[in-house]
């Protein structure tokens, strides 16, 4: 029934998937953000870990998966044919790593597959959805994986917020903030990530086996 | 390809999908948001439209449903089997018009097609990340539809920083802020996404039709 073909591999050793934006990051915080961002790289690469990604080398997609390669890391990118030309533009991962699919639910699905936990970058509308949808399988217990969120500059500040109020407004369960770990240090936010438990999510029973991540 | 077969009916009328949880309100703006959620029943049915919604009868999906219905409206609930026990509970939505899907993105995906537009309630994760979903869809050109928030008593305040916080820094394109209106009045936030352009997204060619809503 999975949209997702079965044809591509697992990696070979434990991945994190990255999610971000292929825009150019701009403003006062860009400096922060784009190294901040070469460092996760290099953390992923030194806490033994390889890189799945949305498969662009546009903005921080370029910026992350360039400084896995450059560590010498694996980098492994999923992209829909329609965001082929938008998000990849010129070199970048390495082809043969490159998977397409059809849509962006099979990106989200096959990307959570390959990975063992999830960090958000500074990002817009869509890294947004991933980082809410990673959290929202944890609630529903499609997965148990850590899901964290690289909190450049207080970027994500009005997020965390967001989620204070819904507990506040008993819309959010308080043991279910630990779903997601906010941390403004890349290296500190990978070992937590590694250590972390993840709170139980609901009870709850999916029909097919396949519908569990 | 699709996973949602497409064996139910559109609806006869125009609905507007409503994004919202099962959780009891608490704290001091649940006097607030239960109203705002029955006026928003109201207005919808006012404004001749239907509901479409998550298909519980707890917390905040009982109110909008109950609220339709008791003022004539149509009521359309999607849920998934996984979570029939969890956010149906009792009675509620009209049995002939509940349908029991697989997955959470079939409970999306059947949900946007029979709306033409959005509206997220007050709510937690699934609720953000449903809303964040509909907006990237109109970024990405699945569809066209108009999303809406009701921004009570400031509760989506951090939401709508955290947009303003993407496009200060390159993230988020300014005349994508207009993929979401935020409202505190309901019977206004209809009237809105009545009469609201979309802005045009991102010009991308999905492969399937069965892609686009
Ligand atoms: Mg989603």
């Amino acid at each position: 029934r999975s949209a997702v073909d079965s044809a591509f591999k697992q990696p070979t050793r434990s991945c994190f998937a990255v999610y971000c934006g292929s825009s150019k990051v701009q403003g006062k915080n860009a400096d922060a953000i784009n190294e901040a961002t070469r460092r996760l790289g290099k953390a992923l690469v030194g806490h033994g870990l390889g890189l799945v990604y949305g498969g662009g080398n546009a903005g921080l997609m370029g910026t992350i998966s360039r400084s896995v390669d450059a560590a010498g890391g694996d980098v492994y990118g999923v992209i829909p044919g329609a965001l082929h030309g938008h998000e990849l533009t010129g070199t970048g991962v390495q082809p043969d790593k490159l998977q397409i699919v059809s849509t962006m639910h099979q990106r989200k699905e096959r990307m959570a597959r390959m990975s063992s936990a999830f960090i958000a970058l500074p990002g817009g509308f869509g890294t947004l959805e991933e980082l809410l949808e990673a959290i929202s399988w944890c609630q529903l217990s499609v997965h148990d994986k850590p899901v964290g969120v690289l909190n450049v500059n207080g970027y994500y500040d009005p997020l965390q917020q967001q989620i204070e109020n819904g507990i506040d407004n008993g819309l959010i369960k308080p043991s279910f903030r630990d779903f997601v770990l906010f941390d403004s240090d890349p290296d500190r936010l990978v070992e937590r990530l590694q250590k972390h438990k993840v709170p139980q999510g609901l009870a709850l029973h999916w029909e097919h086996p396949e519908d569990v991540i």
